[in-house]
């Protein structure tokens, strides 16, 4: 390569916008736009008008965790890091208190690794074969396959925080007793002929989850 | 667990969902708005908005078996089954008199599985190497693999029934005489380079299924 | 065309076949070997060893419907019709005698779509915000989207029967009762914690369902 | 950054390595082992085993057209160019002599996009509703969507040159008069049925492409 | 098959489209409406809009190869060649210069093809393992696993032409000196920290690709 | 539901079991077996042979970060967790002492997320348009879509920790020195032609990153 090469650089990369004037550069980045929403994700914001914030999210700091499940999760999915839209990726933070426990729940299309950042949990899923349950502390991450009935139980002393990951932009979670006995008042006769629990059991957990459609 | 632990949890939920307004709980769910279509599927229906009736379709049902073919074709994609959107399924009744016929036909993008609900056919796809045919009745299940031609042929003394499913949500049929003699208009000669047909046999067809074209 | 071009297209088939010794006519077709299993599927079996019977399934036949649940489920997925594989389809015939349940379920990575054959059932599928649940009859489509936890209840006063599809070729089945109460031996004390039932409802469904754990 | 820093470099590489033994680079390359083949590809070879012959083709040369269609179809897929496997990349150079033809033919599972490299030719693929047909020549590219039968003929005065690339790393051919008339033998009244040909154009061409299966 | 089954065919047509109005023939073709983008592709065009030249891109032609780098790109994406959406393929011609230089470049989503037209060139890609070169001419094919970095230098002695196809159907271009010296600004001592690049080096190559930035 | 209906219960277990023998209740669960690989994943152990520490690993633990680059990384992909396999998702633990930095680097066919432990790091991804840079802490996110070249710098006074998981469960890593300046010893003048870097540049780098290939 010789100097004279070089001299012309500038020059070129200014023909080369010319000659290609629909040329799109980074268009493999689809940075949500919150209006209109498909199965492979939301609508993409333009790429002229993309900044870095569209990349970052600020929210996995501590808060108070709640009673009574002591628990506080913490999503970041595409609808608030915009950036993570068509990637197939998105995080949660929880904090689970003393005696707290993330409760029995399934996401329907993702699959979970939790990473421990404090703390110590019992952590598990369940299959109709087998119950796959670990203690688990700092250092450790465990793999919830997708789709699978999970829960997380603080069994350690202190305060447990966990760093998880989903394999979708857009994760969704079905707390069973919200599924069962809350607020969308599934008809108490059909929970008892399609589980088998006692209605003595399953009006008295709607009274607490807030279910009604008895029947 | 003790009895003040649950005392709380209505409480809790209420706490939840003001601390997370966004949060969004079963968006793997996108029944179709039909405005807009993209490769992945349709736009996406709010949640707030989603009744049972867009999980459910009442179609199945006989009807008049239409002479010539003898062949009553029901199909629920999306676009009648709007729960079906991005989930890679559809299905179809199919209905053939006696005689009646599914002729050779193709789905571009789509494998198919066909159960048999009354009756018998004679069911077959092609590849260059192998016909796969056989006679098939209540009981059997047949699959043709994506993008394969084949046929139905009702074998039976009665009116055969069977319900078949597809594997996306819109599933497109390509019949063949549809194609070479049908109302695309292709032309006769460029049938007739390509397929190695007769002229007189191409003029034939064209004049049953609608074509013109000629030249 | 003339005459003397066709004359010589036989000859023509097997110069191509010479000059492309290795070239495969229907690679798409991986029907399974039931040895080696992927995240995509088994392995496939040779092109040249497939028989049309590695397409067809003959078991969706009336048979005992079992008490106490008066449920017969015959599921036919890759492993017994192996030209599934790799297509992202599957069935069940699924009979419900008179009060008979297909108990609460989910499908970890499948979406559902369910054909009523004969008979009444209510069917319904539950999502945090909303029970979607229906009567449906003959004539009816219901699709249960991925990963939803759904039921099937016979409503009728004779055996119900539907033919299923699912959106892949090997469905797994994970009821709700054999999760939490069956041969996986889930603890009692993680079930009390992590769904807040009665340690006493527990013990009584793990006696029906065949699980112990308790602790 | 000092000069400091930069002298231990070297050593760091290797205490990398060392600390890491079963970090795997470049993974995401799979160059197909033609042995074990699954629904995603071929097996994978060792990424160490791997040299740069893996990722080269050097058939698509000039060669004898062969009468009577005066083509030459030179395929490069993951059998042939085994770095293609697992990329839904492969190609072919398709060189049709005059008068020559690349007859009717569907590939199941793929896309195709053409580049004329010499030459002109008509092409064109058909819908149930229209038929797409233009008269291409050097310059032009033009595309086939998926799972849709389509043709090429020379139109012009020398031999016609192409460069053809689909979206599967595995395309597979399946001409219309090979399905219908060739060596799988499908039976004649089959065909009669299911595409309203006459019995006597089948039986003429059954004995051009070499299928026999009267009945 | 009579004749009196072919004589009422044309009928059969009409009553077909009667009882099915929003019945879709041909919805797997999703050819590009520009306005909306979504990771899956742009929204599809009404079929009943398409015409043939949606299917055909006519610029693959020489022109001006500028200095100083002696490359002339032409890209043919979903953008300009709208068929081309929801199918993962598209494709470009490079005409490279005596002396000229496809300089090291990542497509960030795609795999690529390439098919030498005219020419030599030298070829390759690089892992952190080992670098993937080789010398070739006319009749030789390519592939560039996806994200891998690579290029092409003219290694002959005329204009070197290939036609390129790559796994999707946006593909986009992030040429290293652009990325690391160009008009993103990139701040110096940031490229000095993570590449080890001498400040004297990057602001050299600043002043020839355009980028400021220094700090 | 009356008590005699559920003493029968245990016994109706059985009875699916012996009518059932070959269903498969977990196989959407493909734990990695590491002797055969394929595009989408490793061999699946069987389903009766899986532990609970198939889906755990214990290495996110402190370590010495080692000079000259004062970064440790820790990652868990499907080779050492074995449960992720087919799941589309793996994570690193990073530690970046002070002054340290994760050097220029692609993955080539994942996004990455990554979630602050401990510290300050500048983060940041650059395209041909724009470079997106931030200094981020504990508590905020930052996303990297696919195949885009990023780096971090440890800005904080402290070592820097973050946890990062990945759309793939075996991720690669390629850092731009090693893919011009290292192991893989790709040639000097190739790296002169197609970066533009000065060759006693190129030969400076090098000496530090082990590549030889002059030339």
């Amino acid at each position: 390569m010789n100097m004279m090469k070089h001299m012309h650089i500038v020059l070129f990369i200014v023909f080369l916008y010319t000659s290609n004037p629909s040329f799109s550069y980074a268009n493999d980045i689809c940075v949500a736009e919150t209006n209109i929403n498909t199965p492979s994700g939301y609508e993409c914001k333009p790429q002229d008008k993309l900044t870095v914030d569209d990349f970052v999210f600020s929210g996995f700091v501590p808060g108070e965790i709640k009673k009574p499940f002591n628990v506080k999760l913490t999503v970041v999915s595409a609808e608030k890091l915009r950036g993570l839209n068509g990637l197939g990726l998105s995080a949660a933070r929880v904090d689970i208190g003393i005696n707290g426990t993330v409760a029995m729940h399934v996401h329907p299309d993702e699959s979970e690794l939790l990473m421990m950042v404090q703390g110590k949990v019992t952590a598990g899923f369940v299959t109709t074969e087998k119950a796959y349950v670990k203690d688990i502390k700092v250092g450790d991450v465990f793999v919830f396959p997708k789709g699978q009935l999970h829960f997380l139980i603080n069994s350690g002393t202190e305060i447990a925080i966990a760093f998880v990951a989903y394999s979708s932009s857009t994760p969704t979670f079905q707390f069973l007793d919200d599924l069962l006995f809350g607020k969308n008042h599934l008809n108490t006769s059909i929970i008892a002929q399609t589980t088998f629990l006692d209605v003595a059991q399953i009006e008295k957990l709607k009274g607490r989850f807030g279910g009604s459609g008895s029947g």
